[in-house]
């Protein structure tokens, strides 16, 4: 499983404070606590902060690689953001997004090119958000195809089949994890990826809930996800998952977290 | 999901205790409480009161049965225990199991027939286990075709695919989920289940595996469970899949449960 840390995201009250102070040391440690309950890449999210997003996602990307070695999750809509983070960057940056909305596909794409950067494609265009499983698997494709018809490899890809809340559909769930099984399916090497909280929106007990939807994507072939690492419940789950589907040989890395206390929930 | 109780076993030691000493409010209590927490049929067994185990089953039938309303599920490889049980049970029995071993088969079928039981099927027959998907599918298809063919409806048939450990070995886990995936969608109205233990058997934190594997299997459709349906944990994520599955329309289970304080774990 490839695990994207959410935690380093301005749209947490604490954290755009730190941000906005510029406290080097919190999220240095907020980075490298992420690293060591198992993240593979730190996402990095200054979305909030309007008018000044490049220059907070440049000052984070610096802040966080001075600290970890581990390459980031670079998270806005906005290239000219992208852009100035990518430049300082240092190792094989994730784009987080791209989508198939033509003006945004045509700004972000040459960056992934010029950077050779991994990139989370979310599974909508111009015609919004897809609501059925055809559509989405319809959405992916097109942005799939037009990805590497551009020369990027399919192993750079991580699509998000964008999950919608169970309360308002009771499909959506499904819907979800169909599309997942099945890009999965078409799209050898491609990977998937996507938020658990989505599903669980306008529901009580919401991480009960994204905990066994984490279960169901990664059932389907799933093998990223974005959350945070220093959930335990969430993170014992995920490996105990690992280990039934056949993906922790000889139960090694079960055992090993036991051993350390991680599967104390 | 249809849940089968499997507190009443004399495996436990003081169910055993209790059997034995025909304790009938302990009995009564025991199957009064499953009942409550969710439980569709309510699992007797006597298997270690060897020599014993037809008028301890006729017992348990009838005490279980005076107390609540409710369908058992009459748990025993014993022809004559079975059928001992069968004489006194009220309404629409589960005979836990049958196999495709030609002795037992041939013994147990014909009260299957005799008193329109449902009955699970082990994915099991003389030459033994199943060790890889493809025996499981070959075992499981002659047994269901064995079945029907006598002329006992697909609706009335519970596989049960036979779990192993995924300590012994990494592929048992998606051996098992494959199996039970591919039987729902070769025999349309079927039903699958299984007990959970066995998956984590070896392994530490057994619970946490147990109730990741119940979430896979679901995933695949498998739509029943043995279960201890006072493990207020395992219930709570059985609720959530079903919400996340689409099986729980307006999640109008899951929020009921999350009202009665079900989901506060």
């Amino acid at each position: 499983m490839i695990i994207v840390g959410e935690l380093i995201n301005t749209s947490r009250k604490e954290v755009e404070e730190r941000v906005k102070s510029q406290d080097v040391a919190f999220i240095q440690e907020l980075a490298r606590e992420q690293l060591a309950a198992g993240a593979n890449y730190i996402d990095v999210n200054a979305g909030t902060l309007v008018g000044q997003e490049p220059e907070y996602l440049v000052w984070l990307t610096e802040t966080v690689q001075s600290a970890v070695d581990v390459p980031l999750a670079l998270d806005s809509p906005d290239p000219e953001a992208l852009a100035a983070a990518l430049k300082v960057h240092k190792g094989k940056a994730m784009i987080n997004s791209i989508t198939g909305e033509k003006d945004r596909f045509e700004k972000v794409l040459p960056l992934v090119l010029e950077y050779q950067a991994s990139v989370v494609a979310l599974c909508m265009d111009d015609s919004g958000m897809p609501d059925t499983f055809a559509r989405r698997i319809d959405i992916s494709q097109k942005v799939i195809h037009s990805l590497t018809a551009a020369g990027v490899p399919l192993e750079d890809i991580f699509l998000d089949p964008l999950v919608t809340p169970i309360s308002t559909s009771s499909e959506s769930g499904m819907a979800a994890l169909d599309a997942i099984a099945e890009i999965m399916k078409q799209f050898s090497g491609v990977h998937t990826i996507c938020g658990l909280s989505n599903v669980s929106f306008g529901l009580p007990k919401r991480k009960l809930l994204n905990r066994a939807f984490l279960m169901l994507c990664m059932d389907r072939g799933m093998d990223g996800v974005i959350v945070d690492p220093l959930d335990k419940d969430i993170m014992a789950y995920l490996k105990s998952a690992e280990a039934l589907l056949g993906k922790d040989e000889y139960c090694m890395n079960y055992l090993t977290a036991a051993r350390a206390g991680a599967l104390d929930i």
